[in-house]
């Protein structure tokens, strides 16, 4: 049991130290010596774990998704538009993240993207497909197709943001992609009561 | 004049080869060596043009809208979707254009972004507010801010489309992206009219 702790930590440290020399130097320049260095474990430890920076990238991007549970509540737009926000802050202010987004984009200009979309893609996707059993959508959305498009246009916005105001400004301006995609995605009669700057950044604020 | 004639090739020859260097290694791994070796140009005639490589990557993206020459039609939100789907051919086939491009993410990351974006807002800046006094925009609509969601959104579009399928699918994804933008920004009137898919890519085809 001991050993598990140990084990389970060990990896954590090493994720962290992962998004925090790639998320500084980027992902071809980060080395694996740096990360064992700022982690404190031994090589041979971090290789246990790990094979290769490849493999941690593919960890550091595939565990991005884990803090964000998405709220179910009557309206499944208003719980995709929510947790667009909490993603916003989390991109703002966690390491891990960071990083996670930093590797997506640059390894997207490498022989093999790693393709870290998809994990989002399917969690838009499976809100918009409830929305739409609730009539939330309007009949010609295809709820796969328009996660896709989101995901891809809330991309393009983050790295803007970070351009621009190490984003700082990203929750404005994810209130900003709802206010100009709503009204070609959500059918009128929801349109009227959702809110694009999300409930629950409003509540913490 | 022969002498300048000669110096505007030199330029060009240092453009195009540091578009293809750095569009294969990337903005930091690309070496102002390499750029001169594969140029075929001395390093005195390329420090003579370009002082860093930081003056010569702000002139890749400087020149990466030049070829592009929006035309003026009646409709202008329509010339913004044709001037934008002729942007996504020369993103798929311009290595000028993608190492521009290349260059503007990647750099987001570092202390200092070269913020490209803003010579595409202009552009789209220009049409917005010439569609909003024929009034083919919704009257909500700020020409400036919806240029930049607009620039920010087309940059998430291209990025995943370069992951998913090295741009080969940019136009339909560019599209898309004016499908689901335009209910939310042209006025009844002019949406009716609009085709997503751009004139003048159809009529190349």
């Amino acid at each position: 049991m001991v050993k598990q702790e140990r084990a389970v930590r060990t990896r954590r440290a090493v994720l962290e130290a992962a998004a925090q020399v790639i998320g500084t130097r980027g992902y071809e320049a980060a080395t694996m010596a740096e990360i064992i260095q700022r982690a404190g474990v031994t090589k041979g430890a971090l290789y246990f774990h790990f094979a290769s920076k490849d493999a941690l990238a593919r960890a550091v991007i595939a565990e991005q998704t884990d803090p964000f549970i998405p709220q179910v509540t009557d309206s499944r737009l208003q719980d995709a538009i929510d947790f667009t926000h909490q993603v916003a802050i989390g991109l703002r202010d966690d390491p891990l993240l960071q990083a996670g987004t930093r590797i997506a984009v640059e390894t997207t200009f490498t022989d093999e993207p790693l393709v870290p979309y998809q994990a989002w893609i399917d969690i838009v996707t499976t809100m918009f497909a409830d929305a739409k059993e609730k009539g939330e959508l309007l009949p010609a959305i295809a709820p796969d197709r328009a996660a896709e498009f989101f995901v891809s246009a809330y991309m393009g916005v983050q790295l803007f943001s970070h351009a621009a105001s190490n984003r700082l400004d990203l929750p404005e301006r994810v209130t900003a992609l709802w206010k100009h995609i709503l009204p070609g995605l959500a059918s009128p009669g929801a349109l009227s009561h959702l809110d694009p700057h999300g409930r629950s950044v409003r509540t913490a604020a």
